[in-house]
């Protein structure tokens, strides 16, 4: 095979204008740079503010360092005449735009559609925003809790004798910069049939509605609300969180085929031939005494020993791993889910690695994070900017570069 | 603009085979019918279970037709040699393949990796796993709730002084299936710009752990475990949910611009000028205090009215809101967020719109879900079958054609 030339990656070769701050942003245009796009971080000031979020080690935040890996980093004064024409210029060459402004802002800043399509009709210009760019809640600004609180997520989440409650992901923010992505690689194939660019967005509150599955179809079937449960399924008994040896065990025998291999497994196979458990009606309204009996038998036996067991017998079980035991998983290990990124001056960074595993053109870190405007020199040059225009911009304060290292 | 051809979607001319059942691979193929791919779903004898899942209305699961919509059915045998055969013959005409059998059931089944790039050269096959395909856990079943424990989701969700919660969504199905979704449109321009097909892989787990953000970079900088905080933010107070007049409205001021505002419209200005609750770690110290001093304020004045002024202010806040209220918010009507689709001889169902909105070539449905094998014959006449042939694999059972309607 050394005669192969090397595969180019899904988006060699794409420039991504990123106007993105914080999380729903960073992260779409980060997906995208592990697929080979070149992405450049437009920053003013002191730059994306999670430069100064989450621990610093080594004179640099880890969690911008995860976030912003692959991308580089120029640094521009977008609310001055001068910094708007050399984003003009940028968006010309570019193929993607990314910004995670509130719907409107980059239109008063003076890149409406309009404009944008007159600069470069070949754009794919992407907003990652809160509600979407059309209705009543526009001009609201967005957080993660909140898309949470508004879109369905909280009111199924959480104990049932409690309020309801905020997932521990902030998983609306990074919902909506994954579909951004998705829409973004999508419209770019569009462009490849068409010739033309377009816009496109994808609102935290949408995303978070698209995944409440069978809860939203229910609901839709028969005007009834789904509740919150905690660890107990729905509509299924026995599921959940079982009490082993020496520590908890999670089962999920999702239909009766898997619950008579656990049945099985755990010596009740008896329960299902008998009066009380021989259907789901009878288990989920007996769920309390039958998980008695349940984790009756599970106390004898430790949790690793469970695992072993019940997946043996093809039943979907685990157990409840916080952070540290996720990376020390040998099957996460397997799969490279951390990974180490040198950072120059700063030490290795270690950071969650890549979701998705293509086997002939591989996601991979070209580029560690980038320092605020170390690259502004470099793009500004690319773009056709003389040395003496550069150190007049930078005069002016329209732009800064980092210190040569 | 009336003489500008009808713009092609973004997956128009991609066929999809789709193994695909439950619920993490069809939502996948449904993301790229949405995008107009022509996804093809291959059953097996009843079908998908989740035609037998939810409430059915007027013959027909509302769950299915939800995650189903834009495809076609085909009923084939796949465990005998005469099914396998119109398998292959429908992989040599695809661009797309996916799964989401455990991995390396699919090569049991006589398409492992270099049989389909024999058939198919140009092929992107794509499997949806629960924890990838390299590994200890490779053959262990998978399940959402599963899943979950095992990411890490669990351990940070949840109130603090209970035991780990599974996220009251599906969460790592439908992310594994939007990263599949991701991947395999990637892969697609992959091929236009090297010739060649490739394989890819999307694993519930790994993709519930990229959800992590800052709590994994947080981890993997001080190695301190995240902790479960219900609806406190973990590291900012004032932050969660407070009591209006007549309910609860979620107060979000991720920084001191806008706890500043957020205290300011409530009255309590002053609170951040005086001794005890200047800086984020003493308000995080006294937050149940700040929190009564808040609750006195928010309790005078209906939900409606605060969530109004707040916005108004610039402070992110909202209600939580239950599938009713979701699905009622002029806002989600205005986003369109639920959709009604005309389903032949079932009625008028209701279902999840689109999270990604594209402005030139918009998602859409052109194709109700199928009946089990609607398209059983269609397809296999495209493939090259004659009516005898069709006719001759019926009476072996190798297909089933649905009846005419």
């Amino acid at each position: 095979m050394n005669s192969v030339p090397e595969a180019r990656r899904p988006l060699d070769g794409i420039r991504v204008i990123d106007l993105t701050r914080v999380l729903s942003g960073p992260f779409c245009t980060m997906l995208l740079g592990d697929m080979g796009a070149d992405v450049i971080k437009v920053e003013s000031g002191r730059g994306d503010p999670v430069r100064e979020q989450g621990t610093v080690r080594d004179g640099f935040s880890w969690y911008f360092a995860a976030f912003n890996r692959n991308k580089q980093s120029i640094v521009l004064d977008l609310y001055s005449p001068e910094g708007k024409a050399v984003l003009e210029r940028l968006i010309a060459s570019a193929d993607v735009l990314v910004e995670n402004f509130r719907p409107g802002i980059l239109a008063k800043m003076g890149f409406g559609p309009e404009r944008l399509e007159a600069i470069n009709p070949r754009l794919v210009s992407c907003n990652i925003n809160g509600y979407g760019s059309v209705g009543p809640y526009v001009d609201r600004p967005a957080f993660d809790f909140i898309a949470q609180a508004m879109s369905g997520l909280m009111s199924v989440n959480g104990p049932a004798d409690q309020e309801p409650m905020r997932s521990g992901q902030p998983i609306t923010d990074l919902i909506a910069g994954l579909y951004g992505a998705f829409g973004i690689v999508s419209a770019l194939r569009a462009r490849d049939l068409n010739g033309a660019g377009q816009h496109l967005e994808a609102a935290m509150v949408n995303g978070s509605i698209s995944m409440m599955a069978f809860l939203a179809s229910e609901y839709f079937a028969t005007g009834r609300l789904p509740e919150r449960t905690g660890n107990d399924h729905p509509l299924v008994a026995p599921y959940g969180l079982y009490t082993a040896l020496d520590g908890e065990v999670a089962v999920a025998p999702s239909n009766d085929v898997i619950l008579r291999r656990f049945l099985t497994t755990i010596g009740l196979e008896e329960l299902m031939a008998g009066p009380h458990y021989d259907t789901n009606e009878k288990r989920f309204a007996l769920r309390h005494e039958l998980n008695a009996l349940i984790n009756e038998r599970m106390r004898s036996v430790t949790q690793a020993e469970w695992i072993a067991r019940l997946n043996a017998a093809g039943v979907p079980c685990g157990r409840v791993q916080n952070l540290a035991e996720v990376f020390a998983d040998p099957q996460v290990v397997a799969q490279e889910m951390a990974i180490d990124v040198e950072q120059p001056g700063h030490g290795t960074i270690r950071m969650v690695g890549f979701p998705v595993k293509l086997d002939r053109t591989p996601c991979a870190v070209t580029r560690p994070a980038p320092e605020l405007g170390q690259h502004t020199r470099e793009i500004l040059e690319l773009s056709g900017y003389t040395d003496d225009d550069i150190a007049a911009l930078a005069v002016r304060g329209v732009i800064a570069c980092a210190p040569d290292r």
